[in-house]
């Protein structure tokens, strides 16, 4: 649907980078910051401004050989993804997800981004950050249910990502473990339907922003996704619940490369 | 009481997009996403930029042909609809209504509508997507409702559209199919006395944003869809409803050309 | 207090408009849209932009000879009141209320309002619509009750003018007609008092946009107004409002002339 | 600790606006207007916009001419206090108080405000209106009670203002007199050590604007001042609060002189 | 990461500061300010305007010379602290937070800041005051609570600066002291693992912005920090709490020349 960039341009684009990036380059453990408890994890959103759609192709060209010189060169020392938000979720145009060891190294990259010329047509349009935990309650739970937890997500593309953020109300924070965790079965059992289609990750905020947590999703089936929610309204758990979305976060899984080409558009 | 384009601006624009869309255009079965279930509607709202009003008329045809280029570009994957916000609802000037099988279809007529020469002007106002299902309820209403909900709205124009997205609490979604459906069928008996006048469309939204429901109406009369909405805050359900609008959009129906002859002023 | 404006720019001004709307000028019957149901009440409010302030003082003229121009013509369709919210309320500068058949009438002459010379400095701060209706509670009052509410509004000018948004809780709509009317009457006694100095006028927005009612008042004392409001809030019916105000808009009553004088400035 | 203007600037300001206001100047009775009943008290914030630091300092001080041009003018009709909110409010730099018999003449005020060279560089950051009235509750005090609200505050400088805008519960205008004359015997009662060192005074605000009352202080210990709003969070009636502040306006005591002064740097 | 000033450009940003400050510079007791009760504390936040950015190098080392020299030369009369918010807070870039005897001597600080060649860039995001006091409840703790309070926490870096700005609700100011003091023990029981990695420092708030206390923490490990506020949230005295965060600021802390050397690029 999209006019392609001429290979002249990508050419340019690469042999711009190319100049400042080592060649050789080794990288963070990407897997090991996605799987290990004890991560950070940001989701830093932003909107192009103005100014951007209105750049001559050239610079527009030049500005992306910048995106891709900082998160290449950020990516030996943090784990970076990124999302289009553009046309799926309100105001925000681009997500960047980013898994660091310390936060002030995912700060680092989104200093590096924001001075960068590409970064000055960014404007911040919200930044959350969490934690990646042990399981919580998974430990207590029936057998049965900590096999069917195991069930891995079906191969292949998964397009869409969705980002909800949630505040739990004082009271559930008053419950108790005991209380907690049986509602934490009934929500996980609501879930088992829908791991094959539907994967997540779950990242604990609570004094790190204004959130508890920050779900984070990956389908190639909103519907599926729609779904799951809906399962997840109907248990006794979500009563106490005061922030769930607010904003929900909805787009499309990107690499860096198919990135900049559809912002070179 | 508008001023009209000349004959010969509109010629212009009409010769300006002839060449660069094909003169034979097969398109998606806008019939059949607009009453299948499974199907994606979104609802994106924007605002016209201040530069807008300042344009030379003849930039402003332009710019207008670059819109019914991009939307005649994709009609042959989603379908589209025009309202014009503008005098009638706070902020947002124009919405469209898209209807595709995949959201990224969606998400690909927005990206090339903001990266068109008209989209330059136009500033995000919201978005909001839903998921047309099969009647949730309805099966187990009594045989006579269920004959009356066929009536057919009368034909004619039908000029007036409203959306109003709705939220539930989440003591709606803990009380069980059997009282909702209970509910339901008394807010089902009040709307029996507008089928004819109001024509109304249901999106299933949890997960996909921060709704739960979008509510869709075309009317000829927006009084009679006001006692409609008053019938509704009436019976037991309302009780149970968070959200509903904030924001209410309403606006006019209007075809492609029709808008573009507005917007050429 | 103002400085006003030389004969020669005003004479300048009367010719500029003069030259494009016809002489012969017949309107709408202004009075019957005032009184009857069934007609719909639009507010609209505008902020200046910053532009506006910096203008020449030719320009600044020529400009409002394009308002009273798209405001003399229109009122051969709608009726149009002018108020002037600068000083006295936040952000909004400007109000027009508009009353007509038809809310495509209002949407027109919003439209040319802001496609005009003059509407490229206004900025959108706020619409609401309402419709007249018949009394609804009125008809079930004690005999004497009607007779007071008889009382007419005494004559003089009444500069000020407020109006009030207001949404009523769920409840509310849940409690029956019995139970609210008996409320409604207890309203009504508080009022009484203030027939004479304040005049009023209720407008029903369920479902036109975020609203129940739009309440619109006159007066020469905004002290007796302030009085109306502390009574109402003492009446059982105002435990069910969930919204009363916010915005309140308080403005001064300007006739076009008046008006076009003090933005002249 | 800010630098002076030079003799020589002050010097041309003042010869500025001497020609333009006349040397004899009589003004409004500003003590009547703060102490008697029924008087219009209005508060206006604005923010001063970014161009306003890019001026060249002659500019400046021709536009601070026209700033005490616009007061000395209109203080013949209210009464005119400034406040520098800057640096210890929210957004707002700037905050008018104005005592008038009219609102008329505030907005007038206003206006001519808006209008001059230096109100094009203030933006409206918010409008609040109240009534002065004669105590409500305290002719039933208590004689002993009644004897110390006639403490006079001590004399000397209070360099510090406090505007808090209050709204009370719909449940609290439903107690009836009586329960409220109770509790807020309590309320004065907790004010009693802090007449001295903080004074007050109360503008009645329901229907005027979106609030019910707007408290003001003056004092020269914020820390009083805080141990006096800590007295008043812990009686009965705080408990039917549903707004206290936001926002809480804190600055500090300006001349007309001062304020230019300040400004001028 | 980020690339190194150039020694000269340090060098010359040195001799344009040395330039206007005296070279021997007493300054304030800092240690005694940040240790002492009755000393108010301001947190103001800052955003870069998007001019920023777009400064060339040398203009950019001639403002960061401004701030420079405005914060060595209050820092005779006031404490300063400096943060960096961007990447890791909202909208946010800066934080500065100010001790002072006087909140004038804040205010002063704080326009000097403003009129500032740096100022000029800054937009203001939020202010918050505080005061601090003597410990309220510690008096009645067990003795073996006590002992536990005086932990010092471990010397080395603590890198991370988190601000949460905390309301009570109207019921916790109800409760008496009694209550209250039980339920803070309970809350400061469960401080007491965090001790040696958490610094904290609390300010009282009610009256001089619309919160009750600023709560102030430093810390090497966030994930320390989030499971500290985890703890706090299951303790009974969180379900009074009806704001917690909603700004929460987390940023890195800065020497003064750190900060400029991160701005300059």
């Amino acid at each position: 649907m999209m006019a392609r960039l001429h290979a002249i341009a990508l050419l340019l684009l690469w042999s711009l980078v190319g100049s400042w990036i080592s060649p050789v380059y080794a990288g963070v453990d990407r897997e090991k910051l996605l799987a290990e408890p004890g991560i950070y994890g940001t989701f830093a959103a932003f909107a192009l401004d103005e100014d951007w759609g209105r750049l001559e192709p050239s610079t527009r060209i030049a500005r992306l050989a910048a995106l891709k010189g900082v998160v290449e060169q950020h990516r030996e020392h943090v784990a970076i993804d990124l999302y289009l938000l553009r046309g799926l979720s309100d105001q925000a145009d681009l997500l960047f997800r980013i898994h660091a060891v310390e936060l002030r190294d995912t700060q680092e990259f989104l200093l590096d981004l924001r001075s960068s010329q590409f970064g000055k047509h960014l404007k911040a349009a919200g930044v959350m950050h969490g934690l990646s935990k042990k399981p919580n309650y998974a430990p207590g739970f029936p057998e049965q249910m900590k096999a069917d937890l195991k069930t891995v997500s079906e191969p292949g593309e998964k397009p869409y990502a969705i980002v909800i953020p949630i505040r739990k109300s004082a009271e559930w924070w008053g419950l108790g473990q005991e209380k907690q965790a049986a509602m934490m079965q009934e929500h996980t059992e609501a879930t088992l339907p829908y791991l094959k289609t539907v994967k997540r990750k779950l990242y604990h905020s609570s004094g790190l922003d204004d959130l508890d947590f920050i779900t984070y999703f990956e389908t190639s089936s909103p519907e599926d996704f729609h779904n799951l929610v809906l399962s997840l309204e109907k248990v006794k758990e979500f009563q106490y619940t005061r922030q769930f979305g607010n904003p929900t976060l909805l787009g499309t899984v990107q690499s860096l490369d198919e990135m900049i080409e559809i912002l070179a558009q």
